[in-house]
Order: structure tokens, then C-alpha cells, then sequence
């Protein structure tokens, strides 16, 4: 019956990014906390933030180690994922099964499309990996140390050792507040899958508020369909790029790419004196600052915001190249995307 | 040579509204003054501003009786047409020759698509409103009156013998902060081309702080092409609506199209108990709010702002019809659009 | 030591309106569910969300007779007070201990100030009520039926006999996102203490975002101190008005003093040909809406923002007395308050 | 009569900054074009543009040497002053007359506090500068070249011997988008006073939304009274600072002052551990960003918004002393404020 048919209605504030060809790119926050380890929000309500952010998958990822609220909670390692369930498919949220295996050595990890996480709790953290692998998980470092105490290495040799083992294939180089330098580049020349993540344990919107952010950190996936199983091949495949206040971290190939599809030139006009100029449009909702390269040194940046357009003047000359760095995508750490446009007047 | 290339680089609020099959939705303002009548802006400006603001089109309008400025300025009335095209073609505004025919009885004409406002200047309204229309020439009545003392009739007699001679063929049902319910209703049964513009004086940006407004009024033309000649046809067949404050005004077949063209309805999700739940977007920046008709009184309305989506829950029936009312979309002075959005589960 | 000292820095944003003669004004939410009923956030971060919004205080009050995550969270009717107030001391929030009777008949009810939530637990409503006015408690009447099945009355005889028995003294006249006129005039004509609460479930930010609302609905308490014995005076006094939706609703005294002292009337400046103007600018975070009554019909209102200022023209007499009614600060559920303004000219 | 009274309301969005003891923070934009030289809004709508924008003073100062309306409008070097006074004195915006002399070499300066803006029009540079101080005017170099062709000297020898001579006594560190650090540090070497403004052209809503500004480029006068003598007596005396992009600049006890005067520290507040918190007010509209220093590395920089609060955890010892740099005010090119906060717990 119609009772109460709408009540219930919400409304989103939507992400656009615009799909590539033969790529929708899924927008995910894959570490995640609630209740059932020491977050203080309940499983369900996680779902709602992540539609209401804008998302198309998380993952719940609880502490195995860590459940603080044990006084007044039971302790289930499988709660968050199997309470949430039910209203993600409502709400056409992907929710992957995770969990964190936590320890002080050699550090934490996430494990993604997991079966059962209390069989992967265990002592031996080896053994919880082994495990995680022996379900199907990907399974990624997270927040690795940037600052090593005592001159040691921050890649030690228990991380070398799982990683040649195949043990584990992604990276963080976000999460939180924190960005790592060291890890995206070693992620680049590792081949390891990039991740951005907030961690979260309190409310989105209160995370957002307190760090001044405008947007969730987001891992972008570039995946095949739009399903769990899309994000798996994905992120075994290495498609995918990290998200941050307003800033893009990835590969070249996958960032260019990305960057040239939100972007439309308009046509040339003249006005009466043959004077040109023409508009460069920005149809996504990540704003991007283009510096000029090769133009006079006196020229100013393009700063073109979510779904901006901006105007500006060619020179005389019948064919133009203009050379740009694009301030807010990042091709190593060190390495801003470098972008050519070229116009041709009639 | 490419000095100070980029310098003049500017930014654009970008105000999206689909396409629709066979026409281009240009939005204009086709009521503006400049310094030289009582207007306290440059000409070029005033394309500046149009820019800015995501406008297509405008025509400049200075009064051809009243130009206060003159002990300072030079009378000239095609002067803010002549100043302005050059930088409304660098920016590609379509810039639309006008003037205000100013007269105490039988009111304000604004003449669109003139050559020489010079010539249609004349103490006789009749024969100024001719010449506009010898010059091939658009028609407008201006703020039409809404109260007129005496008890005389709001369209008197000399409006309808000019009506009659077919000298003019469209009227403003909103100008300023002024919305003229009667002008809308008669424009619709007298098939006359509806207009909504600012009249604007003083800065655009001033303008819409003082009355609180997110945007300008603007009439949104239905045109085969986006050009001045484009603009002309749609407004000789009636192609326009009313936009300002958010709210729609036109002929029922117009809007609809336009509404249905803006909103995409998703997938039916279910969650594991087989509820259904339905996604619907908002893909333009006007933003709608459907008040449910045939559901629960205790339904809340959906509100869908600019890119945004709402989810729902679906009553329970294989297929359902469910009617609503468009709050902002006028289709008479007492009448909003209702729309049926048909859903069938699988 | 120091470590990690300014991490949990927050910022807040604030809700300024000026405090009153002998009273400070003390923004209040008095009904919140957590995890401990069938809300979906944890109490600790009731008090985060609290901090955030701008509020003094608010009350937990968790349902005694309903508990659906019960089978993963131990029932403990106190557990939302005991786990909360430890980080309310440290955020300077006034946490009250509430709980909520939830019966079909008469009704649901709010006890505020208790001691022990579990002694009122009870089958018996009126045993229920009657053990926490032994505590201590000031109880309220919870959204209040406006519509009422069979022709009942709204205000029925178990409500009257409680109210008579002087078992209840509060009643909400708004709740969530329903404002109940009926119950705002019946707490006038009665004397009842005024209250406008968000009976929040879900996360602060997604109630505000779902609702397009900018603020929680608070209770305004009038308190001579800002502590919880500073409150609970007040509430017994009945010294509260309720905000919603930028509209203030209460008693006339109350509000009369609530707007004047948020309102500053500027010096009158005189142009060059003496005509005067004045400023008037609004001190505080409420919006106010002057719609003038004494003067010219085509005057257009006052739309005083948060902390704007306005300007306007003065008539040419000596004194001028101008009348306003203001929008958004109601009186009676049908009746506006009214303010005269004296503006003297040198 | 009473006809269209508050017709003509306006409301202002205010930039509050608290008064300091004796000063008033006047909010001054002292260089700005109009239709009468090469601007391109007529000198009324540049003080509501001031009004709108919370100014307290502007200046009018078109080119002497450059009007190239001169087709169309009359040739007046008073004529934006003359037009627009009726208006200031109407809106309370302080109209301070002024005009640019505008030379190749050794530059552009304004002229403020004039009389008489035709008697200084001379081609010969040092003879208009004379007429100018002849006048009584407050005399500025504008835009100071940073950069200067051939390995010359930026601070050249015709400016070195207008400025021995007592000739100009202000100097611009920013003007529309570039900041001048150079004629920073020689403004605090020299004793020179700082100014910081918008050279608009255009309309103030377009100069802002280019350049991607919250608010207008502003010098901050710290005067003994609102009134045109009391900007010039503090002109005079060197107390101002510049403001631009949420930034200030300025000697250090003018800045400090401003800073202190605008932060409130609350009471410390314990938990029930005993753990100590403290809460940090901005009662102004300028933001503020605090950078820890002699605390422990991994403490966040507190960011205090327009009207924020943030609290933060205070370091267990019975007194606490913090240190902050203020990234956001300079008091040389290379050097942030820095301050100490005293917290003494009970």
C-alpha cells in the first residue's frame, strides 16, 4: 500500500565525472569504520553517508584486533557487513566485505571481497593474510609509516617479504588528513594499486567539517561495469587513481585520460578587429588549474571549478599550441600532468 | 604575439539546461539599459556581465526619451548597440539590437532586432511603433499594468487597437521584481510571445543581492539554431518561457517537454526483503520540486535541486503510476504541470 | 607531555544571537536518540554533532519500550548518559539525562532530568510518569496527534488528566520535520512550556541534508545561567521559545525582546538635498523578514540575513513611525509580531 | 509623502572586524576608476558597489591622462567625485576625492584629499605632484615595478628624489591581483604607509568572481574617528595594513593588536579523567590559521573561519604556553606574526 510512499525520500549531492571510453569510474571509499570496532556509527548509517556523499561502493573494514565497545557491543567481525546489506542494495550502494587486520607489525592491512573475517583473525598476522589471500581478498597496506623511528627502513623487510609473496598488491597513499609522497611513487614503480581512503571513524560530515574538506578522499575506480566484480578486476588490474582535497594522483595514462574527457574547447570567435579568443569548458565536478607553459610569463592561470567555463585570447598566429601543467593532477610526486591544446583558426 | 595571452582568462557559473530534440534552449535577457539612458553601466559591460551570468543572448534597450546623463554623455541611441558587438562577439553573445520606446500612454515597447534607433525616435507612439516594425522589428509591451485607476480596463483600449494592427507581439509577464499573473493568462490565450527580463539598471551582480535572487530572470527561448537569426524565428512562433525565482512559466506543451527532458529516472533496486526503491535525478541546474497527488497525504515532496538525485520507496504493486504536481512549473496563473512517472517492477 | 596536542582540534560554526537582559539564550535540543534505542549513532558522538551545530545542551532520551539492536547491543536504559558525559565535560556541552516513554496510549512522552531511566521503565504509563516526576523530572508531551481518527478529540481525557495532575508541563509543537499549530496556541492559551526538538535517529548532517534544512530545530531556553540547574529553572519558569526553519515561535514578551536586541537602527544621513536614509543591521545569526504595514503598498520588505545590514530611504517628516510586521517570528499560530519603529530627524 | 519607502531597501553582507581601544578599523578601497577615465561604471554605482561590499571609505581616482570615452563623454576630471557625493552622503560610504596621475616614467600616483583635480593635470610630472601636496593631498605611488628592465633599480632615482623631497608618502603593496613584497619590506624600512587596492575597472562582483576573491582588496585605517579627517590624520601617522585573499600586512604592533583583539580564548574544561580542553574564538570575518611551534610535530594547524570556534586538548602541566605562527599575517615578505597563549588551569 501507498502509506508514508515518499517520506523517505532523499536527496544527493552528486559527483559527476564523466565515463571513458569503455570505463565508468566508480567513486569508493574502501576503509571504513563503525560501531563494531571503534567507530561511532552504526553499519547502516554508513550506507546512507556514502549515497549521500556521492559514492558508488565502500567497504566496511573493522578492526579484528580492536573493539572497544565490547562493554555494551557483541563482538562479530561479520556484523557491519551483514547488518548493511539490506539497505545498500535498497540504495544501490556496492558493498564490499571487508575487514582490518591490525597490527603493530608489520603495520595494518585492509582485505576487500573476503568471506569470512572471523577466520581471518589471528595472532600471527602472517597467518590472517594467508588467510584473507586463501578467501579471494585483495589486500592492501594501509597508511604506510613515512617516518621510520631509528634510521630504519620505512619498506622493512616484513613488508618485502609479503609483498614478494604476492601477499598483498595495494597501497594507501592517503588516508585521513595524511598524504604519502614515498608510497605514491613507490606505488608507480612497484606497478602496486593506488588507494585513497578517509579511515573514517566518526561522521562523514563531521570528518569533513573538522579537516576543512569539501569532499570525501576517494579512490577512483575505472571498471569495466559497475558491479563488485567490476571493482575487483579493477583494482587487480591497477585501474585505478587517488582523490584528495581537489587533487588527483595517478598513473599518466589514467589521469590524462581522465583530465582530457572533462575538458570541452569551444569554437574560435573573432570580434570586428579579427581579434580571437576561445572558451575552454570543465564538465566534471573537479575543478582543475591549468598554469601556461610556453605563453608569457605575465599570463595568469585558468581556474576552471566544477562545471565552469573560462574565455581567453589567442594569439595572431593561424595555428596555436598551448602548452599547459595542470596544478591539481599528479603524475609522480614530484610531477604535475603536462597537457598540449592546440587551435586552429579558419 | 602572445603577450598577456592568458591574462584575460575568465571564469563562467555555467547554467545547464538540456537540449531538447530539434532546439537549443538560449537564455536571453532582452531587457537592459546602459549609461546612455538611466542605466549605470558601459555597454561592454554589460556583455561582460551577460557572460558571467551564463546568458546566450541580450538586447540592449536604452530609452529613446530619457537619458539623464546627457549633460555629461553624448545623446546617441544606437550608441550602446555600436559599443558593445565587438566585445560581444570576442565572448560569442548574441547581442540583439534594441530600444525602449518610452511613452506615458499607451506605456514601454521594447523594439528588438532594429537598425536605427535614431529614426524610430518620434513624439508619436504610433508612428515610432510603426517605424520599429517597418524596420522588421519585434515587438514587446513592457511591465504592463496590472492596476489601473479609475477602474479603467488593464487593457485599454489603445493596446488593443495597436494589438489589433499586429504592431506589437509579445509582452513581459515578469520585469524587475514584478510578476504580472493577468499579463501570463492573457499572454497564453491571445498566443503571444511570453517575456521575463530584469530591466536592469544598476550591476547585474547588485541587482540580484538586493532582491535576494540566485539568478536573473531570463526568458528561455526555444530556437532551432543559437544564433540572432535563430532567436528571431523562435520568438515570431512563440517559443518562449518565463524563468525567475526558480519558477517556470509557459504554455503546457513547452515546459512539460522541457521538465521531462531534465529528469532521469534510475533502476528499480530490492533490497533482500523485495522492497523496491527508486532513483531519480535532476541532470539540469533548475531545480524542481514534485508534491505527490495520488499517494498518502503524509508523502513529503520530493525536492530536487540542481544535479541532484532523490530515492524513494515503491509501493508494492508490480507497476506503479504515481502522479505529481511541479510545484515551480506554472502552465496558467493558477495551474502547475502534473506529470505521471509510470515504474514496473520486474 | 605534548603530543599529538592540537590534533583534535575542531572547529565550530557558531550561532550567534545576543543575550538578553538577565538572561543568556541557550540553544537546546532535548530529544536525540542513539544506538541505545533505534537511533543509528553513538552517544559520544550525540555530543560531537551538538558541538558542531552550534548547541548548548541537549537531552539523550532513548526509548524505555523499544530496542531493535538488541541483538548484537546490551539493553541499558542509562548506557546514551553514562558513555556521553565524559566527553561532554570536556566540549563544555550540557548533557541532560533524559529517556522517552513510548506508549500507544496517551501517547510518548519526554522525562528530562532523571536520575535512573531504568526505575521508570514500566508496562503502566502513568506509574512510568509518575516515578520520574518522583525523580525530579520535567516531562513533555511529544509530538502531539493534530489529526485524531473518529472524530476523537485531539487533546483526549488521559492527556487532560495527566495535564491536570500536573504530571506534564512541556509540549513540542514541532518535531523532526512537523510543526503542530495547534499544540503552539493550546501551549499559550495553558501556559505550557514551548519546545521544538529534532527527535533525531540518523546522523545530524544527513537530517539537515534530507530536510533542506540550515539549522536544527532548537529550544531557546532563557536561562539565568548557562548550567543544567540554569535550564531546568527555566523550563519550570517556562521561559523557552521554539526555532524551526528560520521561524521563531513563542510568547510575545519573549520574542518582542528576542528580535529588538538583535536589531541596531544606524544614524539617519541626508544626501545633498536632504533627503534621509537610514540603516538598520541585524546583530545575529537569525534571518529576519520586515514586511512594512503603515506605509506606501508597493513597499517591498526588509530581508535582514544573518549579520546584514540594510538601507532605506525616510519619509520627509519630521519623526517618522514606521510599522512593521515581522515574517518569521510568530506569536500565535495565525498572528505575526508587530513592531513599531521611531526614526527622529535633526 | 510615503510613496515607495522602502522601495529601495538594500541589504549588505557586513565585514566585521572589532574596534581596537581608540581605533576604528575602517574598511577602505582608496583606488578605483569610473566611466570617466577608462572604467567602465558610472561614479554612483561605485559607491553602492562599496555599500554592498562593506567599505567604509573609497576614493575616486580616474586618470588625468587617459579617457578614452572622450567620443562619447564629456572630458571632467571632477566629474566622478561631483556625481557621486549625493549618493555617499545618502549611503554613509566616507567619498574621498582623489585622481591618478599617470606617467610613464617615474609612474602612476594617486592624489588624495584633493580640491581641485583639473589645476593638477600637467604634463610635467613633478609640477602635478607639487599641486597636489599644494593642495593638502595625501600622495601614493601605485603598482611600485618589481621588476625592472635593463638591471635598473626598482626604487629609481626620480622616486627616490619625490620621496626625499616629501613629495608621496604612500605606497601600494597590492593593486587588482599582484602583490608587491619588495614595496613591503622598504614600506617598513622607510616608514612609508601601506596600501592595498582594487585599480578597478570593472564591476566589483566581475573583478571579484575573476579573480576567484571572497572579498575586495582592502586598507585596513586604524582611525581615532569615522570621518574623511580622521582617514587622513591616520594616513598621515602610518596606521594602516593591507588586506588581500584572507591575507594581512602590516608593522607588527598594528597587526598583533588587530589579531589579539579579535580572538577570545574560553574556559578550560575537564573531563571527568581530568583531561583539560580549551575552546578559541575569531569574533571577526577575517579568517585565521594557526600553526603550532613548540609543540610536538604531529600537531594540525587549528583553522579559526569567520566567526569559528575550535577547541583543542590542552598538555597535562598546571600552565601551559603555546605558540602559534599566524600563517595569514605578515609583518615582513619572509616573516608570519607569532604568538603566545597563556592557559593556566585551576
Amino acid at each position: 500500500m501507498l502509506i508514508a510512499l515518499v517520506t523517505h525520500s532523499q536527496t544527493r549531492k552528486n559527483f559527476y565525472i564523466p565515463d571513458l571510453n569503455g570505463y565508468r569510474i566508480l567513486k569508493c571509499d574502501l576503509h571504513i569504520h563503525t560501531t563494531f570496532s571503534d567507530g561511532v556509527v552504526w553499519p547502516t548509517e554508513r550506507v546512507e553517508e556514502a549515497w549521500n556523499d556521492g559514492l558508488d561502493a565502500i567497504a566496511i573494514t573493522d578492526h579484528l584486533e580492536y573493539t572497544p565497545h565490547s562493554n555494551y557491543l557483541k563482538v562479530d567481525h561479520n556484523a557491519g557487513y551483514d547488518i548493511a546489506k539490506g539497505i545498500a542494495a535498497q540504495k544501490d550502494i556496492l558493498l564490499i566485505h571487508g575487514t582490518e587486520i591490525t597490527k603493530k607489525m608489520p603495520g595494518h592491512f585492509n582485505a576487500l571481497f573476503i568471506k569470512d573475517a572471523t577466520k581471518i583473525a589471528n595472532d600471527d598476522y602472517k597467518k590472517a593474510i594467508e588467510e584473507a589471500n586463501k578467501q579471494g581478498a585483495f589486500v592492501i597496506l594501509n597508511h604506510p609509516r613515512e617516518a621510520v623511528p631509528n634510521g630504519g627502513e620505512w619498506w622493512y623487510k616484513e613488508l618485502d617479504e609479503l609483498f614478494r609473496e604476492n601477499l598483498f598488491q595495494g597501497i594507501e597513499i592517503f588516508n585521513w588528513n595524511d598524504y604519502y609522497p614515498r608510497a605514491f611513487d613507490w606505488a608507480l614503480n612497484k606497478n602496486m594499486t593506488i588507494f585513497s581512503a578517509t579511515d573514517i571513524h566518526n561522521e562523514s560530515a563531521l570528518y569533513l567539517s573538522q579537516l576543512h574538506m569539501a569532499r570525501r578522499p576517494m579512490t577512483l575506480v575505472f571498471a569495466r561495469e559497475r558491479s563488485i566484480d567490476g571493482i575487483k578486476e579493477a583494482l587487480i588490474a591497477g585501474r585505478t587513481v587517488g582523490f584528495f582535497r581537489n587533487v588527483i594522483y595517478g598513473k599518466e595514462e589514467l589521469v590524462k585520460e581522465l583530465f582530457l574527457k572533462s575538458i570541452q574547447i569551444g569554437k574560435i570567435h573573432h570580434d570586428i578587429s579579427r581579434n580571437a579568443s576561445v572558451s575552454i569548458s570543465n564538465t566534471s565536478d573537479i575543478p582543475y588549474i591549468l598554469n601556461p607553459m610556453n605563453q608569457d610569463k605575465s599570463s595568469a592561470s585558468i581556474q576552471l571549478g566544477a562545471k565552469e567555463s573560462a574565455i581567453f585570447a589567442l594569439p595572431s598566429d593561424s595555428t596555436s599550441i598551448l602548452e599547459y601543467e595542470v596544478e591539481n593532477v599528479m603524475i609522480r610526486s614530484n610531477e604535475k600532468l603536462k597537457i598540449k591544446l592546440t587551435f586552429i583558426k579558419d
